[in-house]
C-alpha cells in the first residue's frame, strides 16, 4: 500500500464500515450520561460515583449505571448507556466520589460511531492521485490494496545529424542529446514512464521508421528534433505520416518553444518540440506534463491544485515582453529581508541550458502584457 | 543518470570543457564576417559571395575567406574567422550572390565558446537536489553519473493498546493504525525511506527496546503514540531513556499537533508525534518532512523554495483562531469565477482523517492572529 503513493486510483472505494466503529473519547477523562451533569459547576458539583475504568482497545462492556462515572482514557470506547465525557481537568476525585465541575452536552469530547466516514461512503474516487491521507484513510478503513491506473509510457526520440548521446564521443562540431533526459525527468515527475527511443539522424525514412515503432510501442510520444528551420519540417512531415488526423497544431505563442508540434495519430498524442534546450523544457513543463497526467488518469479536480507550483515574486529588474506571446522569463529566487521572494531574470539565449540551471523558476508574462516593470509583482513557476 | 532525479547531489560537479565547444548559430542564415556588413540595409545591402555550407555535426573545416558567407543552419559550427549569422529572412540569394539586407554585429546570431558554462565551473554543488534541467546540463557535459546523498532511513514506530496493523482482524474497541503509513508517505515525499518499525503496546520495556532497536536501525526514529496523557508520558519516559541529551521540545505552538516532542539520542534526531491522525500528519508535515531533507544533505538553497507549496486562496467562511499558536485548519479548494481560489474550512475533530481526506490544503492561521474573517486572502498549504 505505501508504494500506491502518488499513484492514481483505478478504482472508486467505498469505506466497507462506518468509522469509527464504535463511540470514542476524544480526551482523557470520565464517561458519563450527559443530562446527570446538567447545571454543574464549581460553586455547585454534580456527584457521581466512579465505577471502574474502560480498557484501552476492549470492547467497554459494563453499561453505564444510573448515578456513575467510568474512567476513560483518549481513543477508548464509551461504555453503554454513556453519551459524554468530562475532561479530567474539569473533575475533583475524592476517593471514588466525583465531583463534575462543568456541565456537559451529549457528545461532548466524544465521536460518534460513522462521524469519521459512514459505511458506504467513498474513501477514495477513480481518478485521484493518492495522498498520505488518503492512504491513511483507507488504512483507517482496513483497506490495504487497491487497484491503480498503469503508468502511462512516453516514447523519447532525439533526432539530428549534430546530437549524440551523453556518453558517446563527441567530435567538434557535434553537441551531446540534452533533451531526452529533460523530458525524460518531466514524464517521470508527472506520473509517467519514459522510454528513450534513442538518437536518429536527419533522415526521414530513418525517422519516420523510428517515429512509427515508438508511437506503437508506447502511449504517447515526443519528438525532440534540431531547431534549423530543415530539421523541423522534417519533424513535422514525418509527424504527419503517422496517420491521421495528424497535426493539430503547429506553433504556439510561447516563448521559448514557438516552433511546437501537437499531433494525435493510432489514437495517440505526438509533441513535436522545438530543439533549443531551453524552449524544449519549458514546452515539456507547459504541454507534455499536463499530457502525461492526463494520460495517468488523473481526473483533474484532484491533486492539481499546486500543479503549477506558482509562488508569487517581486522583481528585481524589468522584464520586456512583446504582448501576444505568453512569455516564460528564467530567475532566480531569494528572500528578501522583508519576507517577500525576490526574482531575478537570468537573461540568456534559448540554447543555453545553464540559464535554467541557474535559475529556481519560470517568471510568466501573460499573453497581453508588455513585460513588467521592476518591482512588479508577477507569477513564477518553480522548475 | 536519470534515476538521479530528484536525489541529492553529494559532490560538486564542474565542467570538464566549456559549453558549447565551439561556437555556434543559433538561427537558420548566413555565417559571416560582421564588419562586411555595416551599414548594410534594404536599400544599401552588402554583397556577399555564397561559398557553400556548414554540415551539421561536423566541424567547420573551411575559413571564411573575405567578401563571402557560408550557408549555415541552427547548431551549426561557425566557420574559422566568421563572427556572427546573418538570418535567413534578412538575406536575399541570387545565384551564389548574396544580399545582406541588415548590418549584424560581432556575436549576433551565434553562441560564443563558453557561453553556457566555462571549463571548470561548477554544474551542481554538492547538496543541490537534482531537477531536470540540471540533469540536462550534465548530459550537455559529457556527465553522465554523478555521486549522490543515501536517502536517510527513518523508522516509523506506534504504539498504543488500541492500536493493530491495518491487515489484522480489528476487535471493537480497537482501532487500525493510520499514522504509520500517513508518517511513512511524508518520509518517503521528502526523499527519505520509511522503515515500519511495527506496533507496541502501551508497555514501557517493550516501547523502548523497539524504540532502541528502530533508532540503531536507522538515521531518525519517529515515535506515533497514542493520544492519552498516560501514552504520551509513556512515550516522553521512553524517548528520554534513549540516550543524551534527549527530548530538546515538549509541546510546540501548533494546532493540532501540541503535544509533540523533538529529542536527539545517539546523535539522531527523534519525533514523537501526536496519536491522533490528523495532529500526526500536521506534524509530519511541519516538522519531519524539514527535517528528513535536512538529513537528506538537501542545502537550505537548493530546491526548497515551493517546499510548502503555498498557495493563495480566498476564504469563504470565517475562520477563529486562538492568538499564540499556529493554527492549520483543513480546506477544500474550488477555483472562482473570477480565477481566485476559493478555499473552504473543513471543520472536525482532530481523531478524524475523513477532514483531511475531504481537504486540499491546510490554512495557517499566523501566530499571533485571532483567525481570519470570510473573504480574507490568506496561505494555504497543498496537502
Amino acid at each position: 500500500m505505501p508504494h500506491a503513493l502518488g499513484r492514481i486510483a483505478a478504482e472508486r472505494v467505498d469505506a466497507p464500515e462506518a468509522l469509527p466503529a464504535f463511540a470514542r473519547s476524544t480526551m482523557d477523562g470520565f464517561a458519563v450520561r450527559a443530562a446527570e451533569t446538567y447545571g454543574a459547576s464549581d460553586s455547585a458539583p454534580a456527584y457521581l460515583r466512579l465505577a471502574g475504568e474502560v480498557a484501552m482497545g476492549r470492547v467497554a462492556r459494563d453499561p453505564l449505571e444510573v448515578g456513575t462515572a467510568q474512567r476513560i482514557h483518549t481513543g477508548a470506547m464509551l461504555p453503554p448507556l454513556a453519551d459524554a465525557v468530562v475532561i479530567v481537568e474539569d473533575t475533583t476525585l475524592r476517593g471514588s466520589e466525583l465531583e463534575v465541575l462543568r456541565a456537559v452536552a451529549p457528545g461532548d469530547n466524544a465521536v460518534a460511531v460513522g462521524e469519521d466516514v459512514g459505511a458506504g461512503e467513498p474513501i477514495v474516487c477513480a481518478g485521484r492521485e493518492l495522498r498520505a491521507q488518503d492512504l491513511g484513510a483507507l488504512h483507517a478503513a482496513g483497506v490495504t490494496a487497491l487497484r491503480v491506473r498503469r503508468r502511462p509510457v512516453v516514447g523519447i526520440l532525439s533526432s539530428g545529424d549534430e546530437v549524440v548521446a551523453p556518453d558517446a564521443a563527441t567530435p567538434l562540431g557535434a553537441v551531446r542529446d540534452v533533451n531526452a533526459v529533460t523530458v525524460g525527468a518531466t514524464v517521470e515527475r508527472a506520473g509517467g514512464i519514459p522510454r528513450y527511443l534513442g538518437i536518429v539522424p536527419d533522415d526521414e525514412a530513418r525517422l519516420f521508421a523510428a517515429a512509427r515503432a515508438g508511437l506503437e510501442a508506447c502511449d504517447a510520444l515526443v519528438l525532440s528534433a534540431g531547431s534549423s528551420v530543415s530539421a523541423r519540417d522534417l519533424t513535422a512531415r514525418v509527424v504527419e505520416r503517422l496517420g491521421p488526423p495528424g497535426i493539430l497544431v503547429h506553433g504556439i505563442a510561447l516563448r521559448p518553444g514557438k516552433p511546437t508540434i501537437l499531433a494525435v495519430a493510432a489514437g495517440k498524442p505526438v509533441v513535436g518540440l522545438p530543439g533549443n534546450p531551453v524552449s524544449a523544457l519549458v514546452v515539456a513543463w507547459r504541454m507534455v506534463r499536463p499530457m502525461v497526467r492526463l494520460l495517468a488518469g488523473a481526473s483533474l479536480a484532484s491533486g492539481g491544485w499546486d500543479e503549477d507550483r506558482t509562488l508569487d515574486v517581486r522583481l528585481t529588474a524589468t522584464v520586456p515582453s512583446r504582448p501576444g506571446r505568453e512569455d516564460y522569463v528564467p530567475v532566480a529566487l531569494r528572500r528578501a529581508a522583508d519576507g517577500a521572494l525576490e526574482a531575478t531574470p537570468v537573461f540568456g539565449k534559448s540554447s543555453l541550458i545553464f540559464t535554467l540551471v541557474r535559475s529556481d523558476a519560470l517568471l510568466v508574462v501573460p499573453l497581453d502584457l508588455a513585460g513588467y516593470a521592476a518591482g512588479s509583482v508577477a507569477k513564477a513557476i518553480v522548475t
